[in-house]
């Protein structure tokens, strides 16, 4: 299918006029349910419709292009990914993966194969919790997992997900959603999206085959000294709360080393009082620690808290810490993951499977079905930035790759 | 003079008087001109008058209490310390020197004691530089030394100093104060003050001698990594500027220990972008580093400076760093010290000599006039804070010492 480099520049072009849909003009950014949300599902349904698809957009944002397979009894496997954005964000996070599974179909149209199965395009309508702070959104309210405490968080403005949903669809009052599939009608559900890391880069790669979402935990360490005066109190006689916290920072990355596979950060740190001629008495930061297994996630929490214990007392000071969020790791379908490294086993020198770091809608939809992810090169990494960046290349491999994993995958 | 307890008392009570005299009700605080500084001019000078003094406000908020000496040819000796605060202050950072010198004189006075020597007892109006972000107004002004450049610095509201202090005097347009005393016709300056540190009190001690006031450097460091996923970057492909910023830490913190004397402290810190899924590209951090001689302070920084290229270079971070601010340190008089010392010695068992991490208003008057300064005992160490304190038997010895200190100086 090297003639599908046509479909990779149509794709391209695609993604660029997505770009220019947004609430916030001169950078991107679609929120869930919100004005350029509702146009960018109006540009994208148009696109499923001149495909053949059947589209409809649910009371939930979510936008859906129902493509028939040659027997109605056939069963349904769900493409796509989402639509909404983070703030300031890249052009090809989420709509890479709608508009490569549009594009792999028009692929087999345009060469007259014909499915034997039904494939339902999904654009998710939230899939980063920008504007209610939640994620997946979309994807919870179309498998039928939203629940009370989804409908009332509340976004910058005041307004809860209620009301805003109310109002999307001109109802009074709602009620929670109920899943769109029974689990015995899908086939799985496939996902293609930008790696949002280096690795295939490192790698020399275009594509990765997913073989997990990793487990996660989020902490909220707190380390208390005892404020005092920078030019009056002799260094043995202080209690830095910084100091100490600096020992817990690198504690995190050693025990992020240490492991295969686990990733550990340190994303936000405040120190107070904070100013310059005042020995920090209080240090609150982040901790966040992924895996592909629960169990080392636990183990290297386990491992951390132990160490700080140790620091702390070492240097009189208080630690104290709480978990934020603890999300299991969701293992991808073996036979899904085969079938896509085959497909991409075509037209590389070799398959990477790699563990996702980040969280996808697949963690929901894995509750209704099997799920897989194919994972696309972008540059140096970068996401969630204006300029994340997919090599037009890439986006043919991931065209051709998916063309060929679904020819092959009934 | 075992009777001063009395005057202690008086001291304290005076103290808490000038506590409630602030310009937010609930805290103390008391800035540059505000009214609440000028409620606690007319009070001390009140007091003053009591004494005997001659009293004046100069057209920059110092209160000067003058008391004649035997004969009208003699020096004037510079007793005193400021009355201005920070916000949510203690009670006796400022107010203590002011009013110690005052019971001193009181105390002399009560035991018909008259001085050979003019003293001017002197409220100064800024050493916090709370309001306009630079100390030591009240002092600069007082010896001439006030320029173009403090006349233009703004308060939060846009009021320069040059408005605030026409305003102050009812003028329309100020002139640069000249300095209030020529250096020949003085003896000294010589200043009670809380000690904001916590020597004297691991030492057993109430009172103690400054040797000098410490030479201090400010900088601002800026560490730059590389932003990532904190799901998705493998811990081997990160340069995050967060774990360089720890290495930072601990390296300051180690200079400190090494060098006798030597404080080194980080007290501010801000991380980019901050948040807890974003590994950090970007930390901006104060140093600040003191000892009574500049050139072990500048050695500090080289070392600090060589050792955080070395760690920025191995993890592949950029580095800068820039000088804040750099003031030389003062010695004081030692003649001046060894008559606060002997007056020190004949009511504790050892006479600490600490250097004054701090600054005061004596690096100002040390270029009109020797200075020195005696140190109280502060509970904890603990100073710009509500909990500041110090004991009564503590401010009895400080009354004392001074007065002793006063009839043995000439």
């Amino acid at each position: 299918m090297g003639s599908d480099s046509p479909l990779a520049l149509k794709t391209l072009e695609r993604i660029h006029q997505l770009a220019a849909l947004t609430d916030e003009p001169g950078s991107i950014c679609r929120t869930f349910l919100s004005p350029a949300m509702r146009q960018a599902n109006a540009r994208v349904g148009a696109w499923m419709t001149e495909l053949g698809c059947q589209v409809s957009e649910d009371g939930w944002g979510n936008l859906i292009g129902h493509l028939a397979g040659t027997s109605r009894e056939a069963p349904t496997l769900l493409l796509g990914s989402h639509l909404d954005t983070v703030p300031n964000a890249g052009k090809f996070d989420g709509p890479l993966g709608v508009l490569v599974a549009l594009s792999s179909l028009e692929s087999l149209a345009n060469h007259n194969i014909r499915l034997p199965f039904h494939v339902d395009i999904i654009g998710f309508s939230d899939e980063e919790g920008t504007r209610f702070h939640t994620a997946y959104l979309g994807s919870k309210a179309l498998a039928g997992l939203f629940d009370e405490t989804d409908l009332n968080m509340r976004d910058s403005r005041g307004l809860s997900v209620r009301e805003a949903v109310a109002a999307f669809q001109g109802v009074e009052e709602i009620s929670l959603p109920v899943s769109r599939y029974r689990a015995e009608q899908l086939l799985g559900y496939v996902e293609v999206h930008i790696e949002q890391g280096p690795v295939l880069e490192q790698l020399g790669q275009a594509l990765g085959v997913v073989d997990s979402i990793a487990a996660q935990t989020r902490l909220a360490y707190t380390v208390e000294g005892r404020a005092g005066h920078a030019g009056t109190t002799p260094m043995k006689l202080r209690k830095d709360a910084l100091a100490g916290a600096a020992e817990l920072i690198l504690a995190v990355e050693q025990i992020g080393c240490r492991t295969a596979g686990l990733v550990a950060t340190i994303g936000q740190l405040q120190v107070q009082p904070g100013a310059s001629n005042v020995i920090p008495d209080r240090v609150c930061l982040s901790v966040d620690i992924r895996h592909p297994e629960r169990r080392m996630v636990d183990e290297a929490c386990s491992q951390l808290a132990s160490e700080v214990e140790a620091l702390a007392c070492k240097r009189g000071l208080g630690v104290a810490h709480t978990t934020i969020q603890s999300t299991d790791g969701v293992a991808c379908s073996s036979r899904l993951i085969q079938q896509l490294a085959h497909a991409v086993e075509r037209h590389q020198s070799s398959v990477p499977h790699l563990a996702s770091g980040a969280g996808h809608d697949g963690i929901i939809l894995s509750r209704l079905t099997p799920i897989a992810m194919l994972f696309v090169r972008c540059k140096d990494g970068l996401s969630h930035h204006p300029n994340e960046h997919v090599d037009l290349v890439d986006i043919d491999a991931a065209c051709t790759a998916l063309a060929h994993f679904l020819q092959h995958v009934a």
